[in-house]
């Protein structure tokens, strides 16, 4: 049965449970946007810990709250498992025996590379359809006090569908977050490491640095800065624990990202050390049309 | 005679006239304030062009506006130069035949090492009395159409003075700033671009880099990013020639600040290579402490 959203756009699912494993800044998102927009009929999250599970019931009024995943998963067709990296999978192999033949899996995990074939190979003897998936709508606050409906709003959204991937899961996940208002963009796993390794994981070790690099500079540095320093170095309040397993998760791409940053970085050190301004000018004026060109999100 | 202002404090100052000399994005802005606050009886502007000229008279609505320095410094007890930082010595030297014996010159360059001794010089001759300052809010728009009454509310200011400046000046301008909003930092030239080349000039050329890597990865990947590759690079959109100048006029202090940043990135490289995940989580915990102690500006 289809339903119409607000825009007038036929919704072609209509789920019966979504279960949202983990329920922080991403899960509860998703928890309150399937409520507010009535994308499945019950909604039921599952937490490690007893305190977290009552608290993401309360915030998301899911009609299950439990820290046990046998319950969570019970009739649940749709499951957007939402904890850290380095989780997801094991939490899969837990989950599977669990799982309802045919229930849809995805995640919002950073990584991919190594998380889509661990998950894929946890659900091979469920009848579980597991298809990778990569909201770009987190923010260097976490956690469920975070979390709102609107998160996913403009957003782009990454899948990483494989050769083992059912087509009708993809149909249905690509639906999903369509429904929560995300762009869609479909790429490999390992295409999707070697992108956000320089769109998403790159700036955070950057902005860590720069920031370290201006506090040891004068006692007073870090009084003086301005608005331009606030926005380049923001993301380095996001979680140290959450992306060093990020950083875990995706070593390869990131050691090649930093490995081009540090080339790039070295050009421009030419650049001022040659006093070869047009050379540094043409790269600025590069790097401005190509920023220009990035969208805002609609309603961010 | 003094004047309150509306938080009751003194403002020990009452100019008769304020010249701004380039009204951009910072010199419509001191315009716009000073006209708001009622810091001085007139307002002078000029600009370059007579276009720009009649458009900023008619924007800060100006008692004069011009593109004869001499018109504009008629009178002017305060003069702010706002033009780019290669152009402030020159016009100075041009400047000062105009200036009043005992007129108080400030200016807004993002460089102080190698302007102030010139501007100083400049200015010898003339009576009138030269202190660099370097308010913290720029954006990555620049132009009249982006100035506003209240771009330095909260913002920091930093004063370069040397032992050749006049102490009631050095308080004059100090004041005036307070007037406009900023807090207050004193620094040497030297010790001010060192530390602006970190905290201000080097997330400049990190975020183009970030930039030109990210959409070398794929052909997709600007069209992916979230909201922290947005922040992060968003000074990758400010002008390539203002930053081309900017590097030319700090270019010792640039060259070792990105030296300092390739040094920290290696570390990083290092760590993740070498999967040592505890230093690397330390690393973004100092970070994130740094980050998380600087404050927002008040209005912003």
């Amino acid at each position: 049965m289809d339903r119409m959203d607000g825009a007038g756009i036929a919704l072609p699912m209509n789920w019966n449970q979504l279960a949202v494993l983990g329920p922080g800044l991403l899960g509860g998102s998703i928890g309150l946007a399937t409520r507010e927009r009535g994308l499945a009929r019950r909604v039921a999250v599952w937490a490690r810990r007893e305190e977290a599970a009552v608290r993401a019931g309360g915030v998301i009024r899911s009609d299950v709250a439990t820290t046990r995943l046998a319950e969570a998963l019970d009739g649940s067709d749709l499951v957007v498992v939402c904890t850290p990296v380095e989780t997801i999978a094991p939490l899969l192999e837990s989950a599977a025996p669990h799982l309802g033949s045919g229930a849809v899996v995805t995640d919002v995990g950073s990584v991919k590379g190594c998380i889509v074939p661990q998950a894929e190979e946890a659900l091979r003897a469920s009848g579980a359809r597991f298809i990778g998936s990569h909201p770009m709508a987190g923010s260097e606050r976490s956690g469920l006090d975070a979390a709102r409906a609107d998160l996913f709003a403009g957003a782009a959204c990454l899948l990483t569908p494989t050769d083992a991937s059912d087509a009708d899961a993809l149909d249905a996940v690509r639906a999903f977050w369509e429904a929560l208002g995300c762009r869609l963009l479909t790429l490999s796993p390992a295409e999707h490491d070697r992108i956000v390794a320089r769109i998403s994981h790159l700036p955070h070790f950057a902005a860590a640095a720069m920031v370290g690099l201006a506090a040891a500079s004068h006692p007073d540095a870090t009084a003086c800065v301005g608005n331009g320093f606030r926005d380049t170095t923001r993301v380095a309040s996001a979680s140290p624990e959450l992306w060093t397993q990020i950083a875990a998760g995706n070593r390869e791409a990131l050691i090649e990202a930093l490995d081009d940053l540090a080339v790039e970085l070295s050009r421009v050190r030419d650049w001022v050390a040659g006093s070869e301004w047009n050379r540094l000018e043409d790269f600025l004026g590069m790097a401005r049309k190509t920023r220009d060109n990035i969208r805002n999100p609609a309603t961010h």
